[in-house]
Protein backbone atom coordinates (compact mmCIF):
# COMPACT_ATOMS: atom_id res chain seq x y z
CA UNK A 1 0.00 0.00 0.00
CA UNK A 2 2.14 2.84 -1.17
CA UNK A 3 -0.21 5.25 0.69
CA UNK A 4 1.36 5.74 4.32
CA UNK A 5 -0.80 5.14 7.38
CA UNK A 6 0.46 7.78 9.49
CA UNK A 7 -0.84 6.43 12.74
CA UNK A 8 1.02 2.87 12.10
CA UNK A 9 3.98 4.66 12.45
CA UNK A 10 5.54 5.70 15.93
CA UNK A 11 5.83 9.42 16.91
CA UNK A 12 8.69 10.75 18.80
CA UNK A 13 10.37 13.71 20.36
CA UNK A 14 13.36 12.39 20.68
CA UNK A 15 16.85 14.26 19.87
CA UNK A 16 20.64 13.70 20.83
CA UNK A 17 21.33 17.32 21.21
CA UNK A 18 23.16 18.11 24.68
CA UNK A 19 21.43 20.08 27.05
CA UNK A 20 20.18 22.83 26.98
CA UNK A 21 19.86 22.82 23.26
CA UNK A 22 17.15 20.05 23.55
CA UNK A 23 14.88 22.28 25.36
CA UNK A 24 13.66 23.64 22.36
CA UNK A 25 12.90 20.83 20.58
CA UNK A 26 11.04 19.11 23.00
CA UNK A 27 7.43 20.11 21.43
CA UNK A 28 8.19 18.33 17.95
CA UNK A 29 7.13 15.32 17.41
CA UNK A 30 7.79 13.93 14.50
CA UNK A 31 7.85 10.19 12.20
CA UNK A 32 10.37 8.88 10.14
CA UNK A 33 8.61 7.95 7.11
CA UNK A 34 11.46 6.17 4.51
CA UNK A 35 12.26 3.16 6.67
CA UNK A 36 8.43 2.00 7.20
CA UNK A 37 7.44 2.45 3.59
CA UNK A 38 10.66 1.09 1.60
CA UNK A 39 12.20 4.28 0.69
CA UNK A 40 16.16 4.75 0.44
CA UNK A 41 16.91 7.21 -1.94
CA UNK A 42 16.26 9.43 0.43
CA UNK A 43 14.47 10.02 4.30
CA UNK A 44 11.57 11.80 4.95
CA UNK A 45 9.68 12.91 8.09
CA UNK A 46 6.45 13.95 8.96
CA UNK A 47 6.42 16.90 11.63
CA UNK A 48 4.76 18.27 14.02
CA UNK A 49 5.15 21.26 15.90
CA UNK A 50 3.66 21.87 18.78
CA UNK A 51 3.01 25.63 19.79
CA UNK A 52 6.45 27.17 20.43
CA UNK A 53 8.55 24.73 19.28
CA UNK A 54 11.18 25.23 16.83
CA UNK A 55 12.20 22.46 14.33
CA UNK A 56 16.05 21.46 14.98
CA UNK A 57 18.44 24.53 16.10
CA UNK A 58 19.28 26.77 13.17
CA UNK A 59 21.53 24.69 11.24
CA UNK A 60 23.05 24.20 7.69
CA UNK A 61 24.25 20.55 6.24
CA UNK A 62 27.49 20.49 4.44
CA UNK A 63 26.21 16.95 1.97
CA UNK A 64 22.48 16.75 2.53
CA UNK A 65 20.19 18.61 0.30
CA UNK A 66 16.75 19.62 2.53
CA UNK A 67 12.96 20.09 0.92
CA UNK A 68 10.42 21.20 2.71
CA UNK A 69 6.43 21.37 2.40
CA UNK A 70 4.00 22.66 4.59
CA UNK A 71 0.73 21.03 5.43
CA UNK A 72 -1.15 22.93 7.83
CA UNK A 73 -0.69 25.41 10.58
CA UNK A 74 1.89 28.22 9.87
CA UNK A 75 5.33 28.35 11.16
CA UNK A 76 8.05 31.17 10.88
CA UNK A 77 11.49 30.34 9.08
CA UNK A 78 14.29 31.78 9.68
CA UNK A 79 17.50 32.13 8.07
CA UNK A 80 20.36 34.59 8.00
CA UNK A 81 18.70 36.97 5.82
CA UNK A 82 15.56 37.43 8.20
CA UNK A 83 12.04 35.68 8.63
CA UNK A 84 9.30 34.05 6.42
CA UNK A 85 6.40 32.80 7.23
CA UNK A 86 5.23 29.88 5.90
CA UNK A 87 1.71 28.58 5.70
CA UNK A 88 0.01 25.64 4.06
CA UNK A 89 0.95 25.04 0.64
CA UNK A 90 4.48 26.46 0.62
CA UNK A 91 7.48 24.57 -0.33
CA UNK A 92 11.15 25.16 0.94
CA UNK A 93 14.26 24.27 -0.47
CA UNK A 94 17.90 24.09 1.42
CA UNK A 95 20.75 22.65 -0.93
CA UNK A 96 23.78 21.40 1.00
CA UNK A 97 26.79 23.92 1.79
CA UNK A 98 25.23 27.21 2.39
CA UNK A 99 26.78 27.81 5.36
CA UNK A 100 23.04 29.61 5.72
CA UNK A 101 20.98 27.89 8.71
CA UNK A 102 18.10 27.76 8.97
CA UNK A 103 15.01 26.50 11.18
CA UNK A 104 11.26 26.72 11.46
CA UNK A 105 9.37 28.15 14.33
CA UNK A 106 5.90 27.73 15.60
CA UNK A 107 5.19 31.16 16.90
CA UNK A 108 2.23 30.66 16.42
CA UNK A 109 -1.63 29.04 18.75
CA UNK A 110 -1.75 26.06 16.51
CA UNK A 111 -0.16 22.75 15.81
CA UNK A 112 1.57 23.30 12.20
CA UNK A 113 2.54 20.39 10.17
CA UNK A 114 5.29 19.55 7.51
CA UNK A 115 7.27 16.91 5.43
CA UNK A 116 10.68 17.09 5.33
CA UNK A 117 12.74 15.13 2.56
CA UNK A 118 16.87 14.81 2.85
CA UNK A 119 18.86 13.34 0.65
CA UNK A 120 23.15 13.33 -0.28
CA UNK A 121 25.43 12.21 2.34
CA UNK A 122 26.37 13.19 5.78
CA UNK A 123 29.72 15.14 5.87
CA UNK A 124 28.96 16.88 9.00
CA UNK A 125 27.12 20.37 9.45
CA UNK A 126 26.71 22.81 11.83
CA UNK A 127 24.60 25.42 13.83
CA UNK A 128 24.73 29.23 13.26
CA UNK A 129 23.27 30.47 16.57
CA UNK A 130 25.14 28.15 19.49
CA UNK A 131 28.68 27.11 19.58
CA UNK A 132 27.91 23.36 17.60
CA UNK A 133 29.15 21.26 15.34
CA UNK A 134 27.72 17.97 14.01
CA UNK A 135 30.35 15.46 12.25
CA UNK A 136 30.13 12.92 9.58
CA UNK A 137 30.25 9.85 12.24
CA UNK A 138 27.15 11.70 14.24
CA UNK A 139 29.12 13.14 17.16
CA UNK A 140 28.28 16.57 18.33
CA UNK A 141 31.18 18.88 19.38
CA UNK A 142 32.03 22.86 19.88
CA UNK A 143 33.23 24.49 17.10
CA UNK A 144 36.34 24.34 18.34
CA UNK A 145 36.28 20.60 18.02
CA UNK A 146 36.21 19.51 21.17
CA UNK A 147 33.55 17.39 22.48
CA UNK A 148 29.80 17.20 23.77
CA UNK A 149 29.69 13.91 24.76
CA UNK A 150 26.69 13.60 22.82
CA UNK A 151 25.28 11.87 19.32
CA UNK A 152 22.86 12.93 16.36
CA UNK A 153 19.61 10.45 16.59
CA UNK B 1 15.73 33.03 -0.13
CA UNK B 2 14.82 29.64 0.60
CA UNK B 3 11.01 29.95 0.33
CA UNK B 4 10.32 28.75 -3.31
CA UNK B 5 8.48 31.01 -5.13
CA UNK B 6 6.39 29.24 -7.00
CA UNK B 7 4.73 31.76 -9.24
CA UNK B 8 8.38 32.74 -10.92
CA UNK B 9 8.72 28.87 -11.95
CA UNK B 10 7.79 28.03 -15.65
CA UNK B 11 4.01 25.83 -15.19
CA UNK B 12 3.95 23.35 -18.16
CA UNK B 13 2.16 20.33 -19.38
CA UNK B 14 4.68 19.45 -21.20
CA UNK B 15 4.69 15.52 -22.29
CA UNK B 16 6.97 13.33 -24.60
CA UNK B 17 4.61 10.54 -24.28
CA UNK B 18 3.48 9.29 -28.11
CA UNK B 19 0.00 9.57 -28.89
CA UNK B 20 -2.37 8.79 -27.51
CA UNK B 21 -0.87 8.28 -24.19
CA UNK B 22 -0.45 11.66 -24.23
CA UNK B 23 -3.90 12.60 -23.93
CA UNK B 24 -4.61 11.51 -20.44
CA UNK B 25 -1.74 14.39 -19.23
CA UNK B 26 -2.93 17.30 -21.37
CA UNK B 27 -3.77 18.44 -18.00
CA UNK B 28 -1.45 17.89 -15.49
CA UNK B 29 0.41 21.14 -15.07
CA UNK B 30 3.44 20.87 -13.27
CA UNK B 31 6.91 22.90 -12.33
CA UNK B 32 10.33 21.75 -11.24
CA UNK B 33 11.14 22.85 -8.04
CA UNK B 34 15.15 21.30 -8.28
CA UNK B 35 16.70 23.32 -10.84
CA UNK B 36 15.99 26.50 -9.76
CA UNK B 37 16.22 26.10 -6.11
CA UNK B 38 19.47 24.43 -6.33
CA UNK B 39 18.66 20.70 -5.35
CA UNK B 40 20.57 18.27 -6.67
CA UNK B 41 20.45 14.95 -4.62
CA UNK B 42 16.67 14.46 -5.66
CA UNK B 43 14.25 16.29 -7.70
CA UNK B 44 11.18 17.65 -6.57
CA UNK B 45 7.69 18.99 -8.59
CA UNK B 46 5.04 20.61 -7.71
CA UNK B 47 1.66 19.22 -9.48
CA UNK B 48 -1.67 20.56 -10.41
CA UNK B 49 -4.23 18.17 -11.99
CA UNK B 50 -7.27 19.47 -13.21
CA UNK B 51 -10.70 17.59 -13.19
CA UNK B 52 -10.14 14.00 -15.43
CA UNK B 53 -6.55 14.61 -15.42
CA UNK B 54 -3.86 11.89 -14.46
CA UNK B 55 -0.53 12.01 -13.14
CA UNK B 56 0.76 9.58 -15.31
CA UNK B 57 0.44 6.79 -17.09
CA UNK B 58 0.58 4.10 -14.71
CA UNK B 59 4.40 3.12 -14.45
CA UNK B 60 6.85 2.13 -11.93
CA UNK B 61 10.22 2.79 -11.92
CA UNK B 62 13.23 0.07 -11.21
CA UNK B 63 16.11 2.87 -9.74
CA UNK B 64 14.30 5.65 -8.73
CA UNK B 65 12.26 5.95 -5.43
CA UNK B 66 9.42 8.34 -5.25
CA UNK B 67 7.64 10.17 -2.20
CA UNK B 68 4.31 12.55 -2.59
CA UNK B 69 2.94 14.41 -0.58
CA UNK B 70 -0.99 15.68 -0.79
CA UNK B 71 -1.52 19.91 -0.40
CA UNK B 72 -5.21 20.40 -1.38
CA UNK B 73 -8.17 18.37 -2.99
CA UNK B 74 -8.08 15.30 -4.09
CA UNK B 75 -7.18 12.24 -6.20
CA UNK B 76 -7.51 8.50 -6.85
CA UNK B 77 -4.38 6.54 -6.40
CA UNK B 78 -4.82 3.56 -8.54
CA UNK B 79 -1.97 0.97 -8.09
CA UNK B 80 -1.81 -2.89 -8.53
CA UNK B 81 -4.02 -3.22 -5.71
CA UNK B 82 -6.68 -0.96 -5.98
CA UNK B 83 -8.13 2.47 -5.56
CA UNK B 84 -6.87 4.84 -2.58
CA UNK B 85 -8.30 8.40 -2.40
CA UNK B 86 -5.09 10.61 -1.42
CA UNK B 87 -6.37 14.36 0.09
CA UNK B 88 -4.81 17.13 1.63
CA UNK B 89 -1.72 16.31 4.40
CA UNK B 90 -1.72 12.48 2.81
CA UNK B 91 1.60 10.95 1.98
CA UNK B 92 2.57 7.79 -0.35
CA UNK B 93 5.56 5.98 -1.04
CA UNK B 94 6.69 4.32 -4.31
CA UNK B 95 9.96 2.67 -3.44
CA UNK B 96 11.71 1.63 -6.98
CA UNK B 97 11.87 -1.50 -8.72
CA UNK B 98 7.96 -2.71 -7.13
CA UNK B 99 6.72 -3.84 -10.69
CA UNK B 100 3.58 -2.11 -9.01
CA UNK B 101 2.38 1.04 -11.43
CA UNK B 102 0.96 3.62 -9.70
CA UNK B 103 -0.94 6.87 -10.71
CA UNK B 104 -3.17 9.42 -9.95
CA UNK B 105 -6.49 10.43 -11.61
CA UNK B 106 -8.44 13.71 -10.44
CA UNK B 107 -11.89 12.36 -10.22
CA UNK B 108 -13.20 15.47 -8.72
CA UNK B 109 -14.69 18.25 -10.41
CA UNK B 110 -12.02 20.96 -8.69
CA UNK B 111 -7.90 20.91 -9.22
CA UNK B 112 -5.38 19.20 -6.58
CA UNK B 113 -2.34 20.11 -5.48
CA UNK B 114 0.31 17.52 -4.87
CA UNK B 115 4.58 17.51 -4.10
CA UNK B 116 6.05 14.61 -5.33
CA UNK B 117 9.98 13.75 -5.22
CA UNK B 118 11.84 11.80 -6.65
CA UNK B 119 15.60 10.20 -6.47
CA UNK B 120 18.26 7.47 -7.62
CA UNK B 121 19.34 6.80 -10.95
CA UNK B 122 17.08 5.97 -13.98
CA UNK B 123 17.11 2.58 -14.79
CA UNK B 124 14.24 2.28 -16.68
CA UNK B 125 10.58 1.22 -16.33
CA UNK B 126 7.35 0.51 -16.98
CA UNK B 127 3.57 0.90 -17.80
CA UNK B 128 1.14 -1.13 -16.28
CA UNK B 129 -1.74 -0.71 -18.65
CA UNK B 130 0.04 0.35 -21.91
CA UNK B 131 2.43 -1.49 -23.92
CA UNK B 132 5.13 0.91 -23.18
CA UNK B 133 8.45 0.71 -21.57
CA UNK B 134 11.17 3.92 -20.35
CA UNK B 135 14.43 3.00 -21.15
CA UNK B 136 17.98 4.33 -18.81
CA UNK B 137 18.49 6.57 -22.09
CA UNK B 138 15.18 8.12 -22.16
CA UNK B 139 13.33 6.49 -24.70
CA UNK B 140 9.78 5.01 -24.97
CA UNK B 141 9.86 1.84 -26.46
CA UNK B 142 7.16 -0.95 -26.73
CA UNK B 143 7.80 -3.96 -24.40
CA UNK B 144 8.87 -6.15 -27.00
CA UNK B 145 11.71 -3.60 -27.39
CA UNK B 146 10.53 -1.93 -30.65
CA UNK B 147 10.84 2.16 -30.89
CA UNK B 148 8.37 4.82 -30.49
CA UNK B 149 10.32 7.59 -31.71
CA UNK B 150 9.34 9.44 -28.32
CA UNK B 151 11.53 10.34 -26.19
CA UNK B 152 10.93 11.51 -22.03
CA UNK B 153 11.01 15.08 -20.90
Amino acid sequence: MPKIDLESIEQVNRTGYPPPFDEAVAGRWYRRLAPPSGLTDFGASHVTLKPGAWSSQRHWHDGEDEFLVMIAGEAVLVEDDGRTTLRAGDCAAFPKGTGDGHHLVNESDAECVFVVVGGGVNTGGGYSDIDMLFTPDERYTHKDGTEYGAERR
